[in-house]
């Protein structure tokens, strides 16, 4: 069975704690869950990960190189800065989708701009938590 | 039951013969007929409009205005510079998905920003013509 | 009797529907009813042009060349990137007055920045419908 | 009785003697004159103060606050800097109206951008001083 | 025989009647009549195109993908943010020469920057109607 | 008894009539009181001092130079250009707190940046009018 | 009695030890003993934390989002980088003031832009150790 | 005997008190006396004024306008971001030689701008108090 | 005979050993033998000057001010920055043409812009060798 | 025997299987061991700390401070945006050389400003694994 | 007897020939005649230099190193670029006086800025071949 | 044997004699013997050359084209914008590092930037002469 690693970055631990007119109410708990149920449906595994420490996702990528088939991973405020987790990325040979719960572009500036884009396959931005759902559909059945 | 609209932009019709190395090699019919076929799976209807001609999508987009569920635009280079198409989604109440069939962030400099997608729900990005079937899919299925 | 052309850009054939708060309820056939009453009463004609498709724009422009008394344009979106828009009014010579119905100043970024503005005769902003008549106007009765 | 203010800033009391070819051959005193019998026409008081003083501008806004229905402000080059003087009409609970003689976007680079006019009601440009009668005519009778 | 075309892009039609201390008093129809000429000496054919509408100009890169073996191409005012046209030039495999009557980096910031050269094999700039010859003569007489 | 010197910029005056929610309802006269009395608890004197004339500030820091042991300034919008106080400040040799009222860092972009800063001992900002009490405080009982 | 977390981020461990032209002789001990001894007079509790990680400042401010009643945060270089910090602060429902010992705007450059100051109630920079009593003081004594 | 105006802005009343390092130790009576001198050796008569007010140095200009042959400016700070004293010196047809004591240029990033440039006929930086004994000569005995 | 100098700038002379997949394989000797047999072709003579130093080539723009009919030059790198021969270029009252074999736009970024262009009468980009047989053709054969 | 701390940032772990057409084939033990050999040989001890945790490394910097004579650091991505590791070093008083195994001026535009170099003592860019060897030579047998 | 060094930049061996609009109708010749008989006056000795090689200005200004008391140089476009010349006059430890005939800013954007400026002692700019003159006196008689 | 070019640009004749501070008393001479030495106990041969002409030094390194190993090069401020020395480094197919004596990276911005440094193999910046030592030694030792 294929495996695939879903990492959430900083601040995703406070889901449905935090500022909910932009991130809805589900918790973080919530969000896993609705991916396993996914993922048995695709008839595949998954590892959920979070983490406020910047080292930990990328000791997370790392440790997927091998015997995971990709990576769906939202890396919060670090999208914005975090070029070591843009080398981690670019140093495994999986593909990433990048996903954004809400829509980056209507919010400040500096969301605007992802130094992790350049080097995942693709992402989806806006779409909620059904966005996760989706990037993991488009790993399984979408085009390579 | 249901109608959307599928709106693609310039060059767009050059699909297949336009740098395969980046978009493939499947055709605008193509990418049609797989919108149709996951339309009839989703219960809903789509209307197809392709359009080299700015104003074209504009009006496009003012006639779903009324009786269209929500838009899924590719708005091709357009993307970057027209502020009349964004002025267009700002001034229907719909949701709006925009649709880029390559990862921009890996392309030239002048793709990375979207004057569009501050007034879409979301985005989805170098997903390949998988990712309209997902736009659609997120419309009909996903979270307001 | 003298002539002037008026023209509205992109999403005009909007107004009334789109964004209230902004623009108001009057619709595009209110402010050309308005504009007509005010020639009447100033003693000239006008010719209302109205369309989404820039290429439009510039052919009513040299159209007015040779048989208008002056120009009275809101670009819309066009306002802020078409160049095509402002060689065609640097290609006659006619006064032209730019009108915006809202205070682009006070809205987005974008919007702050008119590449038509530097071959116009003058501008008139945020007073709403009336900045039209008041347009009309001063190139009926102003300084040359 | 209504009571409009009219304010212009620093060098507009060189008028007709400073750099004709931008700003026409009429004085200060013509201006002010000019615009007493428009007031006279349209049932309104006006008031005229002029100062090369940032302070004294800000003061006279301040003035306004209680007993004026609203002001016309050509700041002159204070348009460019005087962030004071934004705060200052921010502070006033008026409709302002911001004149410039002439089209400010025909000429030098930091003409062109202005830190008053995101606090007031609109602008009119480049229409001589015609545009301080038509200013006084639209806080009478056009739209609010 | 060869066919190669010969895109006019906006206000291009104004040509001889426009800003003719810039562009000079010869009209499009005179260019044209002298290029036809100059195809005749070299032995090759040429269309002629001009629109103000840039979807017609997409169009026409189009429509010269099969059967021609070369464009010669004035954008007008599109060169400096018609990102569409530029993908349409990508999206043929034809050599493309951009032509500009006027020595464009003598005017004004904005026509100082093509973002149409990068697709093209090269660009003929400010000298006049000859221009457009010596593009023909290149693509039939100069190197590959 | 040591004596400071408060000087409070454009608009200060206006505290309380002027956009109460973001400056509250004291008034300028409630803050003068209210450190008035911080002063008889701290043991020193002080000196208030309001104007909307940039040359009155800069003359009252010059009256400081000698007989005062440091100044309270909130240079309102003259933070954000006048180099003409910054200057001021430097020439003489007392230590000096810029206070803000409300958090500029949450307002618009120009009021980010502060040209008296770095001339200045420190900043308290967003702390409301107890700021100055709090400036006063370190200036009578801080560290050097 | 109401509890508030004073957190020091990466390198004021080295307090004392650091630079002490710019940071002073005393040492973290000494700042967070001069804390206590404040705290006890206001009549609060203080809980001090200081790492040179940043997703353990990060948890340590999801950890006061419940039985705290603010924050005092120095977040040291993190200051000008970490979006991260940022939001976690957004996250939690508490006033925040942020604590920079030494006048940044006299130093380099990128010390003049803080990322946090946004999401905070407001700053206290250049006052020394004083600065961290002064913030405790505020959030117990200051307006809301 | 031809009349020349010497014009000192905000700050230079502290000359021979303010940051000596910088300015020296001579006070502006020393320099305005040295000027008395050169004038009586040039055989021309000066007229000196200083002030910290934009607005008086604005209204000196105007008053030079007709009975003077010429202006020494040190506008200090204002030189940087006074766009009224531009325009004043523009609104005058007369000689200006703006004069800087410090060579601004190996100072601060903000003092090597002069808006105040373009609009003189030359300037003279660096060369202490001799720069304005210098600027007189030059306005009497050099080139037109 | 008129007369025409052809400048070659810095590297050129290492034309056919440097980079030949962007310069091609001919020679700096092949090149100035084609342009030998153009001009002979034309009945007009040619001078051909190449070096490194910048000083040369402003030594050979002085040189042709008298005796020449106009100049080909290619600045190579110095293009982009030596306004030193832009100023030469602009001493001398003669048409000249900047030529470049390669498309620079398609190149490093700093290749897009010429300091040289705005003093030239046009450019000829991309063409290769025949590019300067082009320019030399346009200075005997075309228009004014 | 003198002590020298070689630190390793984020994803040095995946040298030799990360990205080898740039980083080589080589691993970190690899490097490790060649550092070791060339210590032996140079009569000094060196300690390898490598971490993807910028707190990590930070704490590594601070544990160096007494008893080592120098640091060689990689800092991986670090480079471009840790502040924190920047103040880290600026908090110790050791020569640190910085260290880039690959050429980073020849790639992506981020990797060309490091904000750790202007509180090294030199940097060695692009020189291979053999870059380290030379690093603590110069740190023995070096200039001071 | 003391002796100056005057250096004269690119072009200005052309000086009389050269835009005389801009620089009048005198050549080098008399303008160093002119300073020659100023040198006469004062009581010092002079060496003209002029080249259009960087080079040798750079060796001129090494060669007054030792037995020179001051320099008077006019970089031509040099002014703009030549870190080399700048960093040549930072070598050597003499006064030196930038000097520039016309008042170069009110020319293009790109003659504002001078990067030889910061290490002179002053600059004279605008005031013709008068300015050498005044520059001489300066060194002579100026203040240290 | 091999044989290696060590090439100085402007200003390094007077190493020792220039800015002592900044780049030590050792003189040109010295390092030149420095490396002398060193080369024969490489078992290798070097030649030296210094010029303060760019012409010169892009002579130079076309002569090393064919019969040198490597080159060394210090391009004094030539580093930041000689693109005509990057393009003859890149003319040759030789590896080249560039060595810098003090730490650019801790002096004036505009020495921040290399246009060389994107063409070499490596840099090796801040450890003083003998960072042209540990050049030399890589070209003959270091990885390929």
């Amino acid at each position: 069975m294929k495996q695939f690693m879903v990492i959430n970055g900083p601040n995703l631990n406070r889901l449905g704690k935090r500022e909910p007119a932009v991130y809805g109410h589900k918790t973080l708990e919530d969000l896993e869950g609705q991916l396993l149920e996914a993922a048995r449906e695709l008839g595949v595994g998954i590892t959920c990960v979070q983490s406020n420490h910047e080292g930990r996702l990328i000791d997370a990528i790392h440790e997927a190189a091998d015997q995971y088939s990709g990576i769906i991973i939202n890396p919060g405020a670090f999208t914005h800065y975090s070029y070591a987790i843009r080398d981690a990325i670019a140093s495994v040979d999986l593909p990433v989708i990048e996903v954004h719960i809400s829509n980056v572009h209507t919010r400040e500036e500096f969301r605007h701009h992802s130094v992790i884009a350049p080097v995942t396959k693709g992402q989806i931005v806006g779409l909620g938590l059904y966005g996760y759902v989706m990037a993991l559909t488009a790993l399984v059945k979408g085009e390579d």
